[in-house]
């Protein structure tokens, strides 16, 4: 690896080794400002779910552009993100074991305003005992199900008991409601997303409504989605959006469809998988150096190359990829580094422990993935 | 998480912050010892695949039980494993950039012995001129393409070519000829299994013998797998097997059958995830704190419950897997802590920082997996 005498790293963007994490900042910059702008037009509020990126550099940008918190999906990302600074967190996952239920007090005691889903009486008890026992306020939102059942308690009387439950402690303070309908996300077509969208937040809205009616004020409304980011900010009752992979954008997304084309590219390509050539003994073949490590394979469909047409890659191992050359736009040769799409940026952006976030050929700086591997 | 005052260390698996990868130390022991024992019957060579476990600890038990030297995928895992003081290293896949060939080289001073796996003219005169510019004599290894076209020299003319043109440089040394067919590993049946490696062992041999008609002599034969350790290591000629996963297993392995059972159990499964229920809201569903960042997807099938039938697991999302509760064989209930056999273990441990050493409820060691994310 070529380094700099200095800061010992990579100073130009084909000096970094690979398989890398690139990160295009003249992009993602729009992609920021994009969002933001929207959701400052709508009036509506914005909690980016760092999930995605996993790294506080970022979650700060989108702080400084207007966003009021941020999500993460596990306690250990909250720690990581508390430890950078960062003060407006909800952990959107529900936490039931008693030790992770101490360290979230632990961790509320140095960030009073911390949020938590709940959505199971035995984990609420377990949580104000554990709150009562330590003497600290605790803050939580009821997670609705959404309609495709992964968490979330019911809508009706299941979430007004729990309401209740909350109600009645002096230790917890019901502060929202969340709803996440992960199958919304990723609906092909605006209409039917739109449509699956509005009826996942209705359950939601019901059950703001049913707690409202026994007299429990409702601040937050949280959830949506990237695909969902211009639909669910239409709707009067919902507060905030929980919107995460718009800043790198992927394949997933791209194949979704938008109001006004059948790509939804409203948000552009930030992010890539670098790789390099490093086999090239058959005429119709190259083999690069990233496979299943490299990138998240949850999808039915595979990497693509960013800036050539023509080349199929198809999954060779753990640690390669066969590029199949049917006709492609450019020559490929041993050696050479080519970017790929990611079929799904937030698994794939785990993988990694670093963002190589580069302008034109300069790398400009490396951001920490942070909470990489915090699945705990 | 319950913490030991001393080693802020989890004393019993009951503690352990899930998910997390645990490794049963009983049945690890029971399959370094099982291979180890098998191949010294045999009189076999073995460099098992660090690319597996990338864990320096791990690979220091399988040096202890007799392997000859371990195998790497890649140069960061091979700087990790010199790092920890292990010496005998073969780097299976290919290095084509002068960065890289600079730190190969660098690596080679510190540990002389280090082989790497070359299939091209132009990255051996890279090595050539980068070895003779440096002062530095390089240890090589030619790899045959096996009849996958992963990587790896077409045998025949080009492969009499490649070593021709490596004898006559005074910086490289060939050691030897690779042959990994990745395609054979996984081949179901036994019989089929080893028609296909027998074909892909011959391509090697074939070329082994015409590289030393040609007055070359091959002292290394290296490739091979878990799937066919019993098939290579009858094969004259064939002098090390690289097998990986056979400490850990996985549900890939388990379907490929054996030569006396339809599922390949000669290895036994000492890799699990555990997870936690962390959401019960249907009857018949419950929702575990693991993921697409907890187990490796690559594979067509999803994680198995390790001691519970009648359930089966389904993706949900980055974080979550859904159980459907068919006739569950005992009660789930919220706050459960579920162990899982992986779908394909070497990308899931490569998903983790640490690897709980257990024996039977107590943790026994934490090893960290020092190669975790080296896929440079």
């Amino acid at each position: 690896m070529v380094i700099s005498k200095e800061s010992h790293s990579p100073i130009y963007k084909d000096e970094i080794p690979t398989p890398a994490l690139l990160l295009d900042l003249d992009v993602f910059e729009r992609n920021l400002d994009k969002m933001a702008d929207f959701l400052n037009q709508k009036r509506g509020d914005f909690r980016p779910h760092a999930k995605t990126h996993k790294c506080p550099t970022i979650a700060k940008k989108q702080l400084e552009r207007g966003a009021k918190g941020i999500c993460v999906a596990k306690l250990s990302e909250a720690e990581v993100m508390i430890a950078a600074g960062i003060e407006e967190i909800l952990i959107t996952s529900e936490i039931v074991s008693k030790p992770k239920i101490g360290q979230f007090i632990a961790l509320t005691q140095k960030c009073p305003s911390l949020l938590v889903a709940v959505d199971h009486p035995q984990a609420v008890r377990d949580f104000m005992e554990a709150a009562e026992s330590t003497n600290v306020k605790l803050n939580v939102v009821i997670d609705i199900d959404g309609g495709n059942h992964r968490a979330g308690c019911l809508p009706g009387r299941p979430v007004v008991d729990l309401a209740d439950l909350i109600a009645r402690s002096n230790w917890l303070k019901l502060r929202g409601i969340q709803c996440y309908a992960g199958h919304v996300a990723h609906t092909v077509g605006f209409e039917a997303r739109k449509k699956s969208s509005q009826e996942a937040l209705e359950r939601a809205l019901e059950s703001k409504a049913l707690i409202e009616k026994y007299g429990c004020p409702i601040e937050i409304v949280t959830g949506g989605s990237t695909g969902s980011y211009n639909i669910d900010s239409e709707i009067q009752g919902f507060t905030e959006l929980q919107a995460g992979s718009y800043i790198f954008m992927d394949l997933d997304y791209r194949r979704i469809g938008s109001d006004h084309d059948k790509l939804f590219l409203d948000f552009e390509f930030a992010l890539t998988v670098v790789t390099t050539v490093i086999s090239r003994s058959h005429s119709n073949l190259a083999t690069v150096d990233g496979g299943y490590k490299a990138f998240a394979t949850d999808k039915p469909f595979t990497p693509e190359l960013k800036n050539i047409t023509g080349v199929n890659f198809r999954w060779a191992g753990d640690e390669h990829g066969i590029l199949e050359l049917k006709e492609p736009s450019q020559e490929i040769k041993l050696g050479d580094r080519l970017e790929f799409l990611t079929p799904h940026c937030d698994p794939t952006v785990n993988l990694y422990d670093r963002l190589y976030a580069v302008r034109a050929d300069r790398v400009e700086d490396i951001w920490p993935i942070a909470a990489r591997g915090k699945s705990q």
